[in-house]
């Protein structure tokens, strides 16, 4: 039976809802089976990528990818935008197909001929550049909020989705306003924390990109080709 | 590190809520990892029961019970009622504790001084006898559907939940003002497909107890007592 291994726990909420997204499409492919170790342990990886003497979070997602291979999964999903920060490391250490949740946000946008982005995400994401990078090399232009702006976008993951608390959006609602006013035709939910709060809190505006969601179209057409080919 | 194992899959959807049980809860262990076996390939169950010549699901579970043992996760459990008919097919071939839905609800009943019951369940469920005979042994007494009845809850559960259809509830709701009317002090939850549906439609009804919701509170105070005990 084919299989997806989910390196999950960052966040535990973002791993359900991404379990939920995949639950709903799977309907079509009923012979896949999804494992999924939950580490909540994993070390902040906003904390490590704003200051290197902070504990490094890649060992233990490196122990969630050997605990997935073990499984003999098909591909290896990480539903956190933050830890592909790690992407490099990650392909170094395993055979196992590895779907960037970055990477193939960034090719949607490419495909859909998206020409001005903006990024919500945690300060880490957005420190890292891993995002801009290669929004760069394909011509996308991508607005990062202030730092200002950022606490907004940061209380939302930390204070609102992390912690479990019922936040008021409006400040964060005004911030995504803007940034479509400033040109941006998607604004990227960039941190799968606000993807479970898109999720939750039904924002389903034409605006946003989830790249979550994203992540988890892209995990089923991989099964799907995976079944196909072995057919 | 402590870890929860779950056999998961019976049904998808059940599982992740499940899940997000558990992790509402477990904010106060933020030290447990959570390993999820997801086979949506595993027999039904209520098939089964009702019709020995149809495929056994025994084979499945203690595959999904193997694979578990070898993360060594402190216990086992499985949000699903109907396969607790092989709850002790599962003892027998692991000695990783489990912990068992329907022996914790009667549990929980039996605490609380429940005396009349009645029981919303898939037919394999009732036709099991598993909860009724557990009820029986602690003089509580369980109302049943009659099969007219059983339908509707039949239809809820496999036209509803597990097909993910947007259902009436009307019958559904007016069958258990009826069972609460003929005496019952609390109507179970005895399917985590009708526990999936109570907590997205929040039928929050204090007559209802939700035998998922049991068995996450039962296995977030084993894993703190495990906890305690290696402090």
């Amino acid at each position: 039976m084919k299989k997806i291994g989910i390196i999950g726990g960052l966040g535990p909420l973002a791993t359900v809802k991404f379990m939920e997204l995949l639950n709903k499409d799977l309907n079509y492919l009923e012979e896949v089976e999804i494992i999924v170790i939950n580490d909540p342990t994993t070390p902040d990886r906003t904390s490590y990528i704003l200051d290197n003497s902070k504990e490094n979070p890649l060992k233990k997602i490196l122990e969630m990818v050997k605990k997935l291979e073990i499984t003999k999964c098909n591909v290896i999903v990480m539903p956190c935008n933050t830890a592909s920060y790690f992407y490099k490391e990650i392909l170094n250490n395993t055979n196992i197909p590895f779907i960037n949740i970055v990477q193939e946000t960034v090719n949607y946008l490419q495909e859909k001929k998206i020409k001005k982005v903006a990024l919500l995400a945690t300060e880490g994401t957005i420190k890292s550049e891993i995002y801009e990078n290669l929004l760069k090399e394909v011509n996308i232009e991508c607005l990062i909020p202030s730092s200002k702006k950022q606490e907004i976008v940061s209380s939302v993951i930390y204070d609102g989705v992390k912690s479990n608390k019922d936040i008021d959006l409006t400040n964060f609602l005004n911030l995504c306003d803007n940034l479509k006013k400033q040109g941006a035709e998607k604004i990227i939910f960039g941190c799968t924390e606000l993807s479970a709060l898109k999720i939750t809190k039904k924002l389903d505006d034409e605006k946003f990109l989830d790249a979550m969601e994203v992540l988890a179209k892209k995990t089923i057409e991989f099964m799907k080709k995976e079944t196909l080919e072995n057919n």
